[in-house]
This record gives structure tokens, C-alpha cells and sequence, in this order.
């Protein structure tokens, strides 16, 4: 936790915030805080700054704020992934929010197996969690939008051809000849498909709606390890 | 197991492998083989190609063998990575090994934990293991080259400098102005530093031997997050 992260519904009088949960446990055991303390504190969808310990008790630890800090800027990409096995999903999106993609994209496709999609990783509060470990550790207070798409052709059809409209659209496969770009300028659309890979009526349908499709090389990675190495050379 | 990788011990006869162990299991269990089936095999420290299936009993599998493809082109990046936590060195070695890296230097720095030298993850044996999965999955051939250094001083003052001479070697550091290049055509080297970050002595021996400083934003991500997209930055 390298930034705590606080909401409305922490801050008890203007500038203070009390913290009783998880964060104050984490305060307690991995700070091993004591009164008059600055920590790094962010106010979820706002600012960040730091909060200085003004009392603490057996349960609660209230911090006095003082916010100035934009977050970080986004990085320009949506994100859409083949929903994977739920241990791999989780790494990946790890990876992705600490990078700073604001936009992901889960959808089945042929060769997900259909009771991924029922993983209660997938559930709202589970998400949110997940996103909230992710700002946590890479300073950030913007949630990312996830969307759960359970069906492959009407999500691109319908939804994705009409976001990507004219922008760069990559579709990250292996076994194509064209490399990869890297160092873009401009926002972005990338598609990660499942482990064992799209099938081709999935390539064609994401290349009919302007899907370019592009290699990093022959290696074959792990989705969790190919996001972040995709993200890193595209920005 | 993107590739069915195979050692001098497993040839039965010329061009004949026989396979009894995890490689068995995986054979029989993910890929349902049946006689006649083609696999993608490698041979240790040599050249890939296809592997017939000729024979399958209770215990062992037999393959005919044709290897004609040299595995896929290193990247020329020596990695020297303080030690982590275990669980996360052990994703963060997968990765590096999974997207091409053949040297990787693995230290103790003052904010490393003692015990996690001690790991059993980093016996011969077990490194052996985690690199053979990251070929497996990754479907290259070549071992990397992994040495592990118990002393940060040392290391750096008679080995690293001696290594790096006047090549390009970055330290990656999230508290610093100058940012990480990109789409490198050069070899180079690449230091991480632990949770929490070097020193401002281990910065400075660094730095004193060759080092530049540079980040990559000021999100702050888990090392198995950062070199996955460190990698994917450079090459």
C-alpha cells in the first residue's frame, strides 16, 4: 500500500479523516505509525497528498489531510482481454491498473472456458477490490471502468466497432508478420485474446471492424506477463 | 507447455525420444494425444521442430523427432534484480525468462529481507525448474545464465563494473527526473532495485560504476509488473 486511499464516507470533520478497516491495520503493522506521521493518502477520484497522524487508538487512526497532488495521467489505451483462468486474470489486471489503464474490456470468446465467466472475481465488489489493491500500489485514485462482456460477436459488433471507430485498433497474436508498433503518440485499442488464442472467425470479425493484427515476436507469453510487456512498448 | 522441451537422456534411439515424466502427464492429459499427432518439441540448448507420436503405453510416450528451427533470438538485456519476496521473484523470473533474457544476476540489497536469500527458490535445482517452465511456455530452448549474489558491495564493485565497462545500463528508479529510453538497438543492462527501493549508497555505488538513472512514471509497480513492461519498453 503505497498510497492510502481514502472516500467521503472516511472523512469525519473538514481535512480529517478516520480510518478503521484493513488501511488501519496496514497503517499499524507495516508503518508502525505514530502520532505526527505524514503518510501518502489520495482521495479516491481526487486529489493526492499526504495525512499526518493526529490520534490513534486501538481501532481507528485519524489523519489530518492536506491534498495538492494531481494523479498521475492516464495512459491512452483500452484495454480489452479474453477473460482468462481467474488466477492469470487477476495478475493481468494487476498489471493493467497499476499501468494506468483507465478502460478494460473482459469478454468470452471461443476458447474461454464458459465457467471462467462465472468466477467470482468477476463480481462487482471483487472488481472494485481488485482495482482499489491497484491504486493502492501505484499512487493512483481513478478507478478504471471494467466491463464483463458474456458474448463475443455482439460485443464487437455492436460496441467495440462503434468505440475504435477510426483509432488504432491492435489485435496482439501470434503467428502474423506484422511487428507491433511501439512509442505511440496517439490513444489506442488493444486486444489480448485467451490462452491457446482467438480462432480465425474471431480474428476476421475483430479485423473486419479495423483490427490490425500484430505480433511481439515468437515467444508465446502468458497473458499476465504479455499486457504489461505490450503496455510498456506502446507508451 | 507450448514446447515439449527434451534433453540427451530422453533419446532412446536416434531421432527417438522417450518421455515418462510431467511431460508424459501433460501430453496424455492436455494435449489427448494419439499416434500419429505432431508436437512441438525443442531440444535443450538446440533447435525445435516437431515430434510424431509413435508409441503411447500406461507410462511413457515415444516421439519421432525432426528438428529444423534454431530457437527464437535472445534479447540482449543482462537483468540484475534484487532479490524479492519469493512469490514475487518467482513470477518476475518467469516472465524475464518467458520474454528472452539468457543473464540474470540476483542480489541482496540492504532493504532486502535476509531470509529471502535463503529461499529454496533459489537452489540450482529449482532455478533449473522455473527456467525450463519459462522455455516450455515461451517455446525457446536456450537457458538463461542465473548467478545469485549475497553480498551488494562486492558485486557490484568487481563484478557488475567489470560487466557493464562503458555499455549502456540503467537503474530503474521511480524518484528521478529522466525518463527510460525506448526501442533500444543496442545490448544493455538493467538494474531493479527491491519493495522499497535502494539506498541513496547502493544509488550512488551504482551510479559510480556506470549507471543512469531513469524512470518510467511515477506509478509506483510491483517488480514483477515493472520488468515485464521494462522489457516490452526497451526491445
Amino acid at each position: 500500500m503505497n498510497l492510502i486511499i481514502f472516500t467521503e464516507n472516511d472523512i469525519i470533520e473538514k481535512s480529517t479523516i478516520s480510518l478503521s478497516d484493513r488501511r488501519f491495520d496496514h497503517i499499524n503493522s507495516i508503518h508502525k505509525a505514530s502520532i505526527g506521521d505524514l503518510l501518502k493518502v489520495g482521495k479516491l477520484e481526487g486529489k493526492m497528498g499526504t495525512g499526518e497522524i493526529i490520534s490513534i487508538s486501538e481501532k481507528k487512526i485519524d489523519l489530518k489531510i492536506e491534498l495538492s497532488k494531481e494523479p498521475p495521467k492516464p495512459i491512452p489505451l483500452t484495454l480489452i482481454m479474453a477473460m482468462s483462468r481467474p488466477k492469470s486474470f487477476k495478475k493481468a489486471l494487476h498489471y493493467a491498473i497499476a499501468m494506468g489503464i483507465k478502460e478494460i474490456h473482459v469478454t468470452r470468446t471461443w476458447r474461454v472456458d464458459k465457467s471462467y465467466l462465472n468466477s467470482p472475481i468477476l463480481n462487482d465488489e471483487s472488481l472494485y477490490e481488485q482495482s482499489l489493491l491497484a491504486l493502492e500500489q501505484s499512487k493512483d485514485t481513478i478507478l478504471p471502468e471494467i466491463t464483463i462482456h458474456k458474448q463475443f460477436k455482439p460485443f464487437v459488433e455492436d460496441i467495440l466497432s462503434n468505440k475504435i471507430s477510426k483509432k488504432l485498433a491492435l489485435l496482439a497474436h501470434p503467428y502474423t508478420q506484422k511487428i507491433c508498433p511501439k512509442n505511440l503518440k496517439e490513444p489506442s485499442f488493444l486486444f489480448i485474446g485467451p490462452e491457446g488464442g482467438l480462432i480465425d472467425y474471431e480474428v476476421k470479425l475483430l479485423e473486419k471492424i479495423g483490427f490490425e493484427t500484430v505480433t511481439i515476436g515468437e515467444r508465446i507469453l502468458r497473458i499476465e506477463n504479455a499486457i504489461p510487456a505490450i503496455i510498456g512498448r506502446l507508451y
